[in-house]
């Protein structure tokens, strides 16, 4: 578990792309944010309150969130100089880099002598099982793609968000970098042995009896050539009862691929549907998300349209249209009331 | 690649079970062995001549193989002993087990001293990149399963034997440790990073342009929940254009899952071909190989009959019958002629 509130890490980022995975704490938990640090040449915000190390700690935060993404994913000097001091303010440290924390000698060393926690989000746990595919109890939703980066995290806590909003019981649960630091703990199921992908889906959504849902962020997409087979595991791991075809309006190709075409989305969904019977013989799709950044409003909304024809079921983009409509199919299938 | 010749080591085996590898090598590579090395309470034999150290050197062993299986994968006291026993005599170590002989300083130690070569084969290369799926020259086969362990290794080196015995160019690749040990070289599919499983299979399989096949051993299953996602990742990587499926006659659950019943082998090949096609349009079933070891030969040639009615394939125990019904019909599909 990592420890919140966020003092959330910016370093001297020039591009809005290059703090997504601050953004998105700070867009889908800003109650976990205390404010953000921005060092001397950075241009970008999230919008939190700026403040120093020595500041964050008298405002109660407890960790750091390194979350920049730069082309190698390395820890670059200021991080490092800058990690080193929150950790001497009183801060743990959570990074999404690929570049380990925890393996870097200096800041190991000041950890431990500090007494602070080092938290590298991109490295799984080591007491990973195999999954097993035992039903269990507890209800879950998967957010399955078309392809990678169409989505699915963004969907998956739109539907957290709205259920709450309705007094429904229902828990994001992270598979990614940017996810476990919005959700607190989560395993990053691309980078597990590929022996564990199912069972470290099951451990991150164990059996459940009080009648809540956890919400499984999906990965990949069975039609990727790269990452389908950590599709196929997360989806046997997550034993979903409910799933969300993610999908972005107007991609060309699949990502990292050109050339590649996006799958037929009615076979794409019957793939998922069919995969998924192995570990649940009942999953039911209950809704369609899409990205549609790319088209003007009125495209957008017909392309939904023509989405809910061909599929029967409803078609929204959780950014513009919210999941309204997603979250009364799920109520529907389901028998959902809410938690008085 | 592990140098050959190699010297089998028995260690204090009491079971034919926990010696399964090295006699795999023996059965199927006995060009590559010289003679195995048994302890002093070992039962049991691979049928190699046996030896020490020095003899083994002396008859132009490179490599002692530690092909042992036992319940936690571990190296005992023996073996450790007998590791540093054979490097010291000039032999380079290779090992099937969990515990790795690089992490054993000693090991470590003595290899670095005597200027020897461990080779850890569960352990993947660090190099792997992500598949891509694009399409590449050559010809593949793969083995595929209703479930683990069904024989898909011993069916894939066999169709390589009775190819070359047809002078057909034919090259086992290998993705499990007992593979890789009988090949020389390999990656351990399980083992890999989520992320990398189709691009560790792209690079065992890389394009090749000498009109040879490669036969690519499968692991797992698609309707395995622990192991699905390393079953597609393969299929994805593998690229093939000819399938293969495995399965054991009168297995009564998949392996490890109590209760859990085999899949239909006509849904099980529907699924895989339906899979590969992702990566291959063209992909086709060539055969059915079966484990038939649980049942009377007459019981098996009935069972392997319907089976053939059913798909419409040749079906054949590659240890009872061979292979050579399905390496017509391979050759009908291809147009395969033997190279003068």
């Amino acid at each position: 578990m990592i420890a919140a509130p966020y003092l959330l890490f910016l370093g001297n980022a020039e591009e809005a792309l290059s703090i997504k995975t601050s953004r998105g704490i700070a867009q889908w938990r800003p109650e976990l944010c205390v404010g953000e640090y921005r060092g001397p040449q950075c241009t970008v915000t999230t919008g939190q309150p700026q403040m120093d190390f020595a500041e964050a700690v008298s405002q109660g935060a407890k960790t750091m969130i390194v979350g920049l993404a730069n082309a190698g994913g390395y820890l670059d000097e200021y991080s490092i100089s800058s990690v080193i001091a929150a950790l001497e303010a009183g801060l743990d440290v959570a990074s999404g880099l690929h570049q380990s924390l925890a393996e870097h000698p200096e800041i190991a060393r000041i950890a431990k002598a500090t007494g602070r926690k080092l938290h590298d989000v991109r490295k799984p746990p080591a007491d990973l099982r195999v999954g097993k595919g035992y039903p269990r109890a507890g209800k879950r939703l998967l957010t399955v793609g078309t392809d990678c980066s169409v989505g699915k995290m963004y969907a998956t806590l739109a539907i957290e968000q709205e259920m709450q909003r309705r007094k429904l019981s229902a828990d994001f649960r992270a598979t990614g970098q940017t996810g476990i630091l919005i959700a607190q703990s989560g395993i990053p199921v691309d980078a597990v042995i590929a022996d564990f992908i199912s069972g470290a889906v099951e451990q991150i959504s164990p059996a459940r009896e009080d009648d809540g849902w956890d919400l499984i962020e999906g990965q990949g997409s069975l039609f990727h050539p790269s990452y389908a087979g950590v599709s196929l595991g997360l989806l046997h791991g997550a034993q979903p009862d409910a799933l969300v075809l993610c999908h972005e309006l107007g991609r060309e190709h699949m990502r990292g691929i050109p050339g590649r075409p996006l799958p037929d989305l009615r076979d794409c969904l019957e793939r998922n549907l069919e995969a998924a019977r192995l570990t649940n013989p009942d999953v039911q799709a209950v809704g369609v998300a899409v990205n549609s950044s790319k088209l003007p409003r009125d495209q957008a909304l017909r392309a939904c349209a023509d989405i809910e024809d061909l599929l029967g079921l409803p078609c929204q983009d959780p950014i513009a249209h919210g999941v309204a409509k997603i979250t009364d199919r799920l109520s529907e299938c389901f028998e959902l009331h809410a938690v008085v």
